[in-house]
């Protein structure tokens, strides 16, 4: 077996040489020992260990076992089946919290790998880099982050004309026998600057910015600017925070060189308009998030039943139609997930993909339904989140006050108020509030998500059958006769 | 091949002697003639025509072409698969209007039939008798209704005292040699009276109402009070209600003797309580009832569409969003079908029984769904719906005014109200109406079917994991040492 | 005193001799004898007896008792409240049920009256017509329709390409000493063609469609195309629809002849653009609109109350919640009304002008919580309302077996679905389906409304506060110096 | 002018040696140098020097000038509208943040004493002290926070048997000739160990627990367990929590010896019972929340809007009607204010008494608003809140970039980064979570709240018309005489 255990993967990482900015500082030292990342990357290296253990290393390796399963491509519905048994098990890992689980990026190389004749369309070439990118990868257990989006371009008011000239979003600059000079920036990457590897991809429709390839976060000229850490150091009063931060960046191309031999999509309209779509991208990513966020809601259940114990509210009406809730919503989460594995289709690139409208719907429906899952726990939790202390108080000479005041049914005080700062935790805070904006904006804008969801959506067969019993009915009508 | 023809089978019914009360009258003649079920059986016929179609009859049929494949337990995946299909085919007939296609009832009898074991635990001819039963129902391709909610007991005070003797709900009065009398009311059933027989399943926990038997509708003393009817006779002003109105009844017994074989269940507390998990019941009517509201939300789909493109309205953000909330509903409605069948099981009867949760989600999601479709439906329709004018308006010398002043843009007057018509048909106007409650009632009471989803799922794993990983968190911490 | 009386009323409306076309006919004989029509007259009757009695002659009249309230302009607070209560006494009459209460076109031209210098900026005999128009409605206690939507304009493919020719929307074809001549439609006049005059104001933006008159029903070429009417026939069965369906019409003119002493606004896009808001028309119909639905939300309380008591279910949660919702709403529609009282400012005619932000808020408001307001009385009345009897069911022999099987806690069966059947009619059928859409689109589209309120708020005084505390903060902000 | 300005209030809060703790440690040094109370407590100063503010000393100022506007009972519709603005003005300085800025106190106890007769019934000494109580805060301008909610009383496992033995919520333990001797705890006090009395309501049922009082928050044995602060330092990456956060916390009787002239109800549970309606306290404090609640929603449109304008959405249909939305709950929270106010009336205690209703509905209303439009905030701000930077990134190296990849249409990346971390603030993170929380259980559970609301309302009226209406029905339906 010759996947990366949580060690090799810490200590890989703790050799990169990345760029990031973070609070006004360049980061020195090792990310592994920063207080911003140590918990995250250490929390990634769990998943890898988990790869070794006895019952986890069928379901989360490939069938040779000589790489992680991610890295396999689906080619049957036992591999769909497979795959969402594995994303469960390392989802179920971390809550279903760590947006960008390492098999996410590695579900990006393994389908565009494996639709490598699409990229070869425009030369063969392409098709060999991108493979080539996928077998280094699969061979070291790389991690990837990946970044779609440009910055909005802008005019801007004559004070700031002199920005102007220069390029907002990611653009090629130059064109050399190495490679291809980009400079501009994208947002944003999840985990930026502390992964291996950074997966670009074309975004916007200028020529110019049409490209994609997979670089070293390390590569010189790359800048991650990262956001202010939410990551807090106490397991007792942020179990979560303090070990599921994993941060969101900014990437900025100062005139970075990208080397040719990593670029597989090059300046061509037509590729980049079918990519997420024609090599099974999109359904494989949706596939992914959907099974991510199903292990979410089992978490989001768990908490809120355990909660509703605690409290002994279960016998409230309105509590039990607040659960029931957030049970039909695993039920559909689950559901979509059944239902685009049973619609599956093989492409043309051998590709077993998951049937693309449920997955469509899922995303969408988890937009909205998310946050109401999230207010559910809030308001089961009620203003018992309002005066609750934290572990330093059950450490001081107050304990016992707490103790006698606050303390639950059949539960100390300390474990009562444990749970209630899992659920803030989760619910609250920088952490909590970050959590659902990621949900509600995961994959893109509500708004365009449905719109778009609506605009591909073959609703033909539908409407012909109103037109076809509409055109039966004035056949069968003499009294329209006359008048037509 | 020896299922009946819609001819046969209007034939039969046209001989029924039922005892129908409607608007205060006495039925007489042939129900087959009546205006307020003529429609609605030639409707029916129709279904039993299209088993004889070329293109259905595989699909409609048994497996040995024998009977109709509600008539044959599902036993395998395939064969959910084709009662998925089937119950679509026939629902896609009537754009899901039916509550009760004539396979809803035959699901009972033959999910019962297959379970006799099960009421054989009582004694065997009572699993004889459901069997025999099932025979009879498959060689004359019968058609049933069924009951089994019971009035609300109640406590009257003295100025109604007389009746207080009397029972409210259907009860065992008498128990002769012959059978066992029955005496009292059940509300509700759809199709009351127009059906060859009528299921009378448990209701209620008194011992003596503890029941269950098939018995034609023409029994002597049993009465159906049926609700004014709905039924149309205008193609053009009332699509639909002039064709699928099935009509609502309270079913009386008049101290009707029911005759020991068409009894299965008598008395039993344990096989009443069990009944509707226990055989496989539930999962079966819930598999049924989602296929057909999923045709449903297609025809819903499929209208609001149509009217999207004769108002030239589908450029409005608003509209998209609207309609992509239609498409997430379908999509909901048909993934708890995948996911139903994806994680069937095997009974003890050898039954392959959808798996339960989801459907019991879908039923509780479409209580408050399906209003919400209607809702839509009638935003999109706006005020195009105050002033419409009827099809007599069209034969009349205003014809041409209405062309003028309220034509479409690519359609006449005439068929752009015709749209509109079925629109509010559907939707509005008494047939529209009880088509939103019934779907809010289907199955029951929805804070009821909301709290029972709950009480009955399983949340137990994912509480455990919230457990486990703060007793985990326990462990790590050791500044929790000297406190507990 | 010298306001008519409900007798009265009716016999000046029976010799009306206006063009109705109702499904497909033209009326025949007096308005007051048309089983569409008759109820709805006689309901309108009752309200001018009402200004007759004792207790209301105070509120009912004007100050000088020798007209209706309604034609007294509001001058003063007193004048806003006095007008409160008199709408809500009429309304009361009818619970809210009728859109076009007289006092609703009463108030229409009253306050255009009053506003005669507004007309008058574009020739003193504009401001004299409506003037006169006025005291000629004062003193004869005419009643009115209005109407100011244009059907849609559309480009139409070539098969319809001889209607092209002709004006869709109503315009002006000719204009000749005698007045001016009006060809083409105006949608929508509720009870249209049953009032003494129908108010014409401007449409649209194109010059020969700006114009505002009111002439007489019975004006030569004014068809009215009237939908297919609602009314119906038991007090029992429907007791709304059988006496408040007030039907709603197209508006044809068929080259008609307006004389010029009619015409109080003439081509003028300036005066047609500040008609509604410079004149205080908007604010003064939406707070009659207002005080209408008020009632109307006090009536939909008292049947939730009435039916929640009936059917003895006040206990549950759900229910109280359900009630609490409807509570809120009637203290907002009331409490938007007292503020725009509070607020209320005079304008240049001397118009007391309830402030327009309130009650603009107040329409949008109960365009979405009116629709919930009908939900919940469905849901209080569940499946109850599925298989409810009629007024023949209760004279016939099944009457004793509905009272002994559905018969109420302390109601007779024959009360408590007359109850039943009250809140089936406000919220189903077509009467009470077409009273959902009716308060969804009263006033117009809510897209549209609602993005109107946004666009005419002022929100500047609290960007204001949000500029002006960021700015402060940046001056006391020192470390921000060596940035900027 | 005797008011205090706000160095002498922050000089006499220095002096205060108030028993809190704050994460496990008794808090050392005066109040006013704390960092997570430094900041509330100069926004509290603010106030006060608003108090000797020209512009604002008429409204801020009792009609004498001698003390606060909120030490003058109401008596006159002319007081409340002067309560209105004054409680706006001081609101409008913390952005409606602070849920117990000092009038809300003052209130209390400026209610009570006007009351004091009430109080006197149970022996005229009770008056005498609340009045005594009124005199001297204010003549000293002092501050309260109260408290009114026992902890949860429970049963416990017999490992807790110990502490069992032990009162949980506050008791009178004892009863000396000095006062009454209290041990147990109560939650919830906002500002608890910061104000300078604190002021205790009877809470529960049981007889030992109904007492009045209000004492200083020094006093020896009362403790104040402060949850953890929210407190920021930095005014640019928080604005609001650097200012505004108040805490929380649980006050714990330790054996408190509270003086009889302290003490003005004692074990009357006639007068507990009637405490909050008989005296005009609950509509006292509903109308100053309001009218807190209008402001802080003043504050959130504004910054939606600077949110819109600078982010150049407003043109999109969506984020008008999300806008629109803001705007319509704004104008019903001001409308509930004005309905309260012209509906006022005077109590037996000569005060004039806000009506009720209006502000039960606008508490209840508000409950499940607030939380809409912090969701729609976030909405606008959408993925940007996702990576944005802080201060320190703006006084780095990296600030060009930030200023190139970031900045907005007319403004520096900066300052639309600052605006964003505004509503970032207002309505994520520690902070903003704990607003929302507030405001959801401000005044009670949401579901308590809605079911009092109805279950004190007078539907009578409404249900009497519907029964009215009936029974006219009856009387005129000569049909029915045969059957009844």
């Amino acid at each position: 077996m010759v996947t990366v255990t949580g060690k090799e993967y810490l200590h890989r990482i703790s050799k990169l040489k990345t760029e990031i900015w973070l609070e006004g500082s360049l980061l020195q030292g090792p990310v592994t020992e920063h207080p911003a990342f140590k918990a995250v990357l250490q929390s990634k290296a769990k998943l890898y260990d988990l790869v070794h253990e006895k019952q986890y290393e069928d379901i989360l390796s490939a069938k040779d076992h000589q790489s992680n399963f991610s890295y396999e491509p689906m080619k049957t519905k036992e591999d769909l089946e497979k795959h969402r048994l594995a994303t469960q098990v390392w989802a179920n890992q971390n809550a279903g919290l760590l947006g960008r689980s390492p098999e996410y990026g590695n579900t990006i190389i393994t389908t565009l790998a494996n639709a490598k004749d699409y990229f070869a369309m425009e030369g063969s070439e392409y098709g060999e880099r991108i493979e080539r990118i996928h077998k280094e990868a699969l061979e070291h257990d790389l991690t990837f982050t990946h970044t779609f989006v440009n910055p909005k371009a802008r005019k801007r008011s004559s004070f700031f004309s002199e920005e102007e000239e220069l390029p907002i979003a990611a653009k090629i600059v130059d064109e050399t026998d190495e490679g291809i000079v980009i400079d501009g920036a994208r947002l944003l990457a999840t985990q930026g600057g502390i992964t291996d590897e950074v997966i670009v991809l074309p975004a916007g429709f200028e020529k110019d910015s049409l490209f994609a390839f997979s670089i070293p976060s390390a590569t010189p000229g790359l800048k991650f600017l990262a956001r202010p850490s939410y990551a807090t150091d106490s397991l007792y009063d942020e179990p979560y925070s303090s070990q599921f931060e994993e941060g969101d960046a900014i990437v900025v191309f100062d005139n970075v060189l990208v080397p040719w031999d990593r670029v597989f999509l090059y300046k061509s309209e037509r590729l980049s308009q079918g990519l997420f779509f024609e090599t099974g991208l999109e359904p494989a990513l949706l596939f992914h998030a959907s099974n991510r966020q199903i292990v979410k809601t089992e978490w989001l259940i768990g908490l809120a039943e355990e909660m509703v114990e605690t409290l002994k509210i279960s016998q409230f009406q309105h509590i039990q139609q607040k659960l029931a809730e957030m049970i039909t919503a695993l039920e559909a989460m689950r559901a979509f997930v059944y239902s685009s594995e049973a619609q599956a289709g093989v492409n043309e690139y051998g590709m077993m993909v998951p049937f693309a409208p449920p997955l469509k719907a899922a995303v969408s429906y988890y937009q909205t339904t998310y946050p109401r899952l999230v207010e559910i726990i809030q308001l089961i939790g009620a203003s018992n989140f309002i005066a609750a202390p934290n572990e330093k108080d059950f450490q001081s000479p107050i304990a016992p006050l707490l103790e006698r005041f606050i303390g639950g049914y059949d539960t100390s005080a300390k474990e009562k108020v444990q749970l209630l700062r899992l659920a803030k935790d989760l619910t609250m805070g920088d952490f909590g509030s970050r959590q659902t904006q990621f949900e509600r904006y995961f994959y893109g804008d509500p708004v365009r998500l449905s719109t778009n969801l609506y605009n591909h959506y073959d609703t033909r067969p539908y409407r012909d059958r109103v037109k076809t019993f509409l055109e039966t009915l004035r056949k069968n009508d003499n009294s329209q006769a006359p008048i037509n």
